[in-house]
C-alpha cells in the first residue's frame, strides 16, 4: 500500500468520469457496514518452480454487513459477461437470490482452497452448519494471475480467507497490488483491485452504489480513459508488454447498495457493470471470464425466520431512481477500473515476468491534451 | 432517403470508430446473402387522433439469405440486455438455435399484426406450414415511437411486411427515417435505422460481421461520440429536447455473420454488442427494451433433413479469430447507432412533436475540437 | 359445454391424485379474483381449404384479477420446459417480474392476431397507452391445433380475444373441447383445457394453488393417470391414433396462486409444474413447445406509483410452506391435464382428420383393475 | 458392495421402469469410453465430534473417455432444476459448452477441497496448466450427507480425489452406499449411487443414453415405483423415518451419451432427467439442489486446435431419434434412482443416526400386487 498510495486515484489525478457525485471514501465500503479485507502473498523471485514460487497471489473478501451473513443474508443477483471462469456459488445465488457468505476474490488455481475457507469460516461462526442447520454456500470469483504467480502452487489457503475477513474493515479501500489483485494484469499494465461509489441526490433516495473490481482484462491498444483511446497513443511506449500469457484475462466486478433492490433487481444492476467495463474498452475477450455480483444491504433475509411471510421492501422500477442506480453502477464501475490501474505499481513475478504500472505522466499527459481533466 | 443522403455517414465525415476495417457498404449487407427492405408510413399531421394519425411508423426486414429460410434455417442467437420489450421468437431461438424467418423490426404496438404478416409470408412461400409440416416461428423486434406516432392505430399492417420482404435487397442500406427507424428517437434527436461492418483480415478467415440497429434509446447527456461527451457539450444546444415521453427508449440490435457460429458462439457475440452500445453512451435505461439477434450465414439447417447427423463447421473458440469477431460485434454496433444518428433528419410526428435531427455542423466541430476526426 | 358436462372431471370418476385437497370448485378459479374465459370456434366440416376452413380453434384468457390489470399488475414468473413454441412476453416477465396484460392461449398461428387483440383490450381500458403512458406486454401462448383445424386460415379475431375477456368469470371452468382447446390432441386422444387446484392447510397459510392447462402434447403408449399406464394398456384400442401430424404437441401450464410469492419464487413454482406433466407420462417431446407461466395475486405492483419504494409480501422460503406450494403446483399439474382428457370429447376436423376422446369406460376400468379408484 | 452386491439390481427384481432396452451393463458405462470410479469413506461411530467423525463419505468420480479430457474436451450442458446447491463449474460449462475436467461428486461442504483435487489432477496430467496454457474448470456435483456424516470435518482428501479417478473403470458400477453416496438418503431410506442405461434400436443409430445418480432426495411418502406409491403404502413401516435433518435434499444426476449432441442438445437433453425424477416421486423440494450435467462423447474439442474451423457432428433434430434419446434420459433416470434405493444398505451414522435401508421383501411384494413385476 505504501507504494500504491504515492499514486493518485484517478479523481485526484483530475479525473472525472461521469456525472454523478462519489461518496465520501469513493469506494464501495460508502454502503454503509460493507467491509473489504485483503491478505497479500508476495514471496520469492525468479525462475517458476511450480508448486513452490515465486508467489504473486492473495485473497479479497467483502463482508455486506457486519452481521452474521449466515443468519442475515442479504439479496444478490449476478450476471454473467462472460462464463470463462469458475466462480462459486451463483445457482444459489439465482436460485434463492440471497448471499450468506462473505464474497471471497482470488487467483483462479486457489477457488477450491478458498471455498473451503469459506466454510471453516461459516463453521467457526456458525458451529451448528451442516449439523442441526442448513450448510453454506460460499461465493468465490477468480481472475488468472498466470503471469506473474506461481498458480500451480495455489498458495492461498484457508488461514488467509480467514485472516482477510478478520483484517476486512469499512473506509478506505488499499487498490493496486493487494488481496486478490497482487498478480493481476489490466490493458497489458499492472492492474488489481479498484474501487469507486456514486451517491444519489436527496430526491433519489441518497442512495449509494458502491463498486469493487479485481482488473484483469484487456489488451493495451484496448485500453480507453474516459473516451480517450489511451491505449493506443501509448502503443510504442517502452518497454511493450511481454508476450500475453495464454490466458489473458477475466474481471470480478462487486456491485453494494443501500437501495432496496432485490435479486431481480440487482441482476439488472449488475447488467449495467458490463456497460461501464465497456466504457474502459473491454470487448470482453473470449478468454475473459467476466462476473458481476450484486447485493443490496437494505433488506435482510433470515436464516431462522418466524412465521410464513416477510416483508420487503423494494424500488419503485420506474422514473428517475432505478435510472439513477444504473448509471450509478456505470460510472462506479468504470471509475473503479480506472483506480485500480492508477493504484497498481510495476510488480516482477515468476520467471522475471514484468507487469509494469501504468505510466501515469504519459497518461495524464495524454488526458489533459484531450481535455478531460479537469 | 433524399434528405438523408445529404447527411454523411459517420465515417465520411471523418470519424473512425474502432480499428478494424468495414465491408464494402460498411453495412449488414456486406455479409454476403444478406438483405434487407424497408417500409416507410408518413401520413397526416397535428393533434393525434389515437387510431387515425398522424403515422410516422414502418417494417424493417433482415433476410439472412436469398433462399427459402423456412427450409433452409440459420443458427441464432439472442442476448437480452434489458428485457422490457416485446420481442417475439426469442424461446424458440434459444431452444432450437435457429432462425426460419425474416426478421422483422416495428414499433412497439404493431408486434402482433406484423407477426401474422411473417406468417403469411410463410404460408405464401411454403404452402405446407402448419398442414403437413411444423408452424413458423417469426421473429419481431420492436421499439416505441411513441413520441411522434400515433401508435395504437398499428399501422403497419400484414402487406406492409409482405412489401418489405419483397423490397429487401443487398448492397447499401438506407438509414435514418426508414422502415421501423421512421419514428424513433434517440439520444433525445432524430434516431431510426443504421447500419455498418468489419471484415477481419485475411489471415482470420476474412469473416466480416454485419450489425443494423434500430436506435431509440438514451438521453441527450448521455451520447458519447468516438468517446467524446457530444451530448454534454450540445446540453444547451436549442430548442432542448421535448419532454420525453413516458417511454423512452430501446434498441434493436442485428448481427450478421458469415463466420461459422452456432447458436451457443451466436449468443456470445450478441452479448459483445451491448458492450458496443455503451460506447455510444448507454446506460441500458429501465424503460429502454435492449435486445441483439445475432445469425450466421454459414451453416443452413434443413427443415427437411436426410439422415440422422448433420455435419456442422464452428470456429475454433480461441485465439485472435473469436475475439477479432467480438471486436467485430462491437465496432460494428457502435458505428451503426453513429450512423443512424448521423442519416436521422428533424422529423415532426404527431401533436407537433419535433424530434430534431443531431446537428451536424456543431457535432463535427466538437468531434473536431476533440481531434477525434480524420 | 352440454357434451363434456356428462362425462365426469377425474376425481368425480373416482380418482384422486396427489394427497392435497382441491379447493371448492378444483379449479384455476379457487384462487380468488381469478377468472377464465373461452371463445370456441367451430365451423365447416369436410376436406381442408387452406385460409377458409374447417374451423377447429378459438382462445381462451386467464385474468389475474378483477380490477385494472395494467394499473395493478402481478407478480409472475415462467419456466420453458421446451421452447419449440412462440409464446409472446416472455422477455419482459424475466425482466420485470410481472404482467400486466391477462393471459390468452390460442392456436399456433393466431398468436399474432391474439397479441394484437390484447392490445386492443389494453386500449380500450388504459386510453393512454403508448400516447402518455407505456406500452402494454400482451402474453400470448400457443399449441398447435394444425390436425383438426384450418391453421393457416388464422380464425382468431381480434373481436374473439376481446369477446373472451368480456366471458370471463370465476368459478367452474368449462373443460376439454373449449376456446383454445378445441382443436388440441392429448395422448393421441382428444385434448384441451383441463384445471384442477390445491389448497394448503390453514396452519401453512390456507394458501390456493391453481393451474389450468392447455393439453395438446404425448404419444397414447405415454399415457399415464395414477402412475398406471393407461396407454399402454390402451395400445389396441379401437380405432388407432390417426397418424400424427407433422407438429405433435405443446402444453401451455398457466398456475395462479394467492401465496405471496414474487417472480423467483414463482419460476420456482412454475418449474415444478414440469414435474406434474411428467405425472402423466409427458417426457417433453422435441416438437413440444413446453412452457408455465406462474403468477400471484397477493401482491400489487402499481403502475402509477407514489414514493420511491413499495412494500411487498413474500413467503419464508424455508419450511413446509414453500414444498407445500411446490407440491400443489405438480399435482394440480398433473390432474388438470388428466381432467382435460376426461372433459375433452370426439371431435371431427379438417379432411376427416378424428381425434377420439379418451374412451373412459376403459379407461376407469383399468384404473379399477389397478387399485387406484377410490 | 460386499452387503449391496446381496440386493437385486430393480430390473434383476422383475421391475421394468419404460420401455426402451438398457445397454449390457444397464450403466452409465455403456458409453463406450465412460469409467466411474469411488472411494469410500467410512469411520468411526457414536456421538459427533465436529471435525472429527463420525466418517461417513467419500467421493464418486465420471470420467467421460479414457484419454486427457483437458486436451480433448467434450460436449456438456447442465439443467439446474433447482439451484440450491453447491455446484462448481457452470458458467464455463454454459459459456464453452464443454467439460475438461473429471466429473466429481462429494459430500455438500467438501466441494472445496474435490475441487482442488481435481485441480491437482490437471496438473499431473497437463503439468502445463496455467503456466503456459489456460487454467482448468474442475466440475464438482454434491449433495448433504449432514444426517449420517460430520460434514464439518470434510473428511474427503486431495488424495482421495486422485484415488477415485486412478480407480475408475469401465463395466459394472458399484451402486448404494460407495463413493459420494457413502451418506445419502433417499425418500427416508438409505440413499447413495444408482445407474442406469438405455440403447436406441439400430435403426435410430442404435445410440446409448446412460444416467449415473446421486441420490439424496425425498421423504417416505412421496416414493413411487413404477407408478405405484410405495411410499405411501410404507407409511406405517416400523421404525419410521427419523427426524429430517434440517436440509433434506439434493440429487445429482450425470448423463452420458455418444449421440452427437452439442452442448444445446446436451441441455435439452438434461431437461428430460427432470422428468425422471418426478417419475420416482420427486417435487424438487425447496432444500434439494438438483441438477443434471449431461455430455456427448461423439465430439471432441481440442484444447490445441489446428486451424480456425472446426467440423462438428450434430444429429438431426426432428423425427424420432431425438424424441428416443429424451425418452432414454428419462427412462434411465428413473431407473438409477431406483437402482440407488435397492442397493443402499442400511447404515448407522454420526450421533446413531439411523437410515434404513428399502425393505426389499416388502417393496416387492407391493409391486407384486399392483401388477407391475415381470
Amino acid at each position: 500500500m505504501a507504494l500504491s498510495a504515492r499514486r493518485p486515484r484517478a479523481r485526484e489525478a483530475g479525473l472525472v468520469l461521469g456525472t454523478l457525485s462519489p461518496g465520501p471514501h469513493n469506494a464501495i465500503t460508502d454502503v454503509a457496514g460493507v467491509r473489504v479485507g485483503h491478505v497479500t502473498l508476495i514471496a520469492g523471485e525468479g525462475p517458476l518452480v511450480p508448486g513452490r514460487g515465486p508467489v504473486r497471489t492473495g485473497v479479497t473478501v467483502i463482508l455486506p454487513h457486519e452481521g452474521n451473513l449466515f443468519r442475515q443474508k442479504v439479496p444478490a443477483g449476478i450476471f454473467v459477461l462472460n462464463g470463462f471462469g469458475k466462480c462459486l456459488g451463483q445457482e444459489q445465488i439465482d436460485e434463492l437470490g440471497v448471499i450468506e457468505s462473505p464474497i471471497a476474490l482470488t487467483g483462479t488455481m486457489n477457488v477450491g482452497v478458498v471455498a473451503d475457507g469459506l466454510v471453516a469460516h461459516a463453521i467457526r461462526t456458525n458451529p451448528d452448519v451442516g449439523i442441526t442447520t442448513s450448510t453454506v454456500n460460499p461465493v468465490v470469483g477468480e481472475c488468472s494471475d498466470a503471469y506473474l504467480n506461481d498458480m500451480q502452487g495455489r498458495h492461498v489457503r484457508q488461514e488467509h480467507v480467514l485472516e482477510a475477513i478478520a483484517a476486512a474493515r469499512p473506509g478506505p479501500v488499499a487498490e493496486g497490488c493487494v488481496g486478490a489483485g497482487t498478480g493481476m494484469s489490466l490493458f497489458g499494465f499492472k492492474g488489481g483491485i479498484g474501487t469507486a461509489s456514486r451517491r444519489l441526490p436527496a430526491l433519489l433516495g441518497g442512495y449509494t452504489v458502491g463498486a469493487l473490481v479485481l482488473g484483469n482484462f484487456g489488451r493495451r491498444e484496448q485500453l480507453t480513459i474516459a473516451g480517450v483511446p489511451v491505449g493506443r497513443e501509448l502503443a510504442h511506449w517502452q518497454p511493450p508488454v511481454d508476450p500475453e500469457p495464454p490466458e489473458t484475462g477475466s474481471v470480478m466486478v462487486i456491485l453494494a447498495t443501500d437501495a432496496p433492490l432485490l435479486d431481480r433487481g440487482l441482476r439488472r444492476l449488475a447488467r449495467r457493470a458490463a456497460l461501464g467495463l465497456a466504457r474502459t474498452g473491454s470487448i470482453a475477450g473470449h478468454g475473459s471470464g467476466d462476473y458481476i455480483i450484486a447485493f443490496s444491504t437494505a433488506n435482510r433475509i433470515p436464516h431462522d425466520p418466524n412465521g410464513l411471510v416477510l416483508t420487503l421492501r423494494h424500488i419503485v422500477e420506474d422514473g428517475a431512481l432505478i435510472d439513477g442506480l444504473f448509471q450509478a453502477a456505470v460510472e462506479a464501475t468504470e471509475e473503479a477500473v480506472i483506480n485500480a490501474l492508477f493504484a497498481a505499481t510495476t510488480m516482477v513475478g515468476r520467471d522475471g515476468h514484468v507487469r509494469h504500472a501504468l505510466p501515469l505522466d504519459e497518461t495524464l499527459a495524454i488526458l489533459q491534451r484531450a481535455g478531460v481533466l479537469r
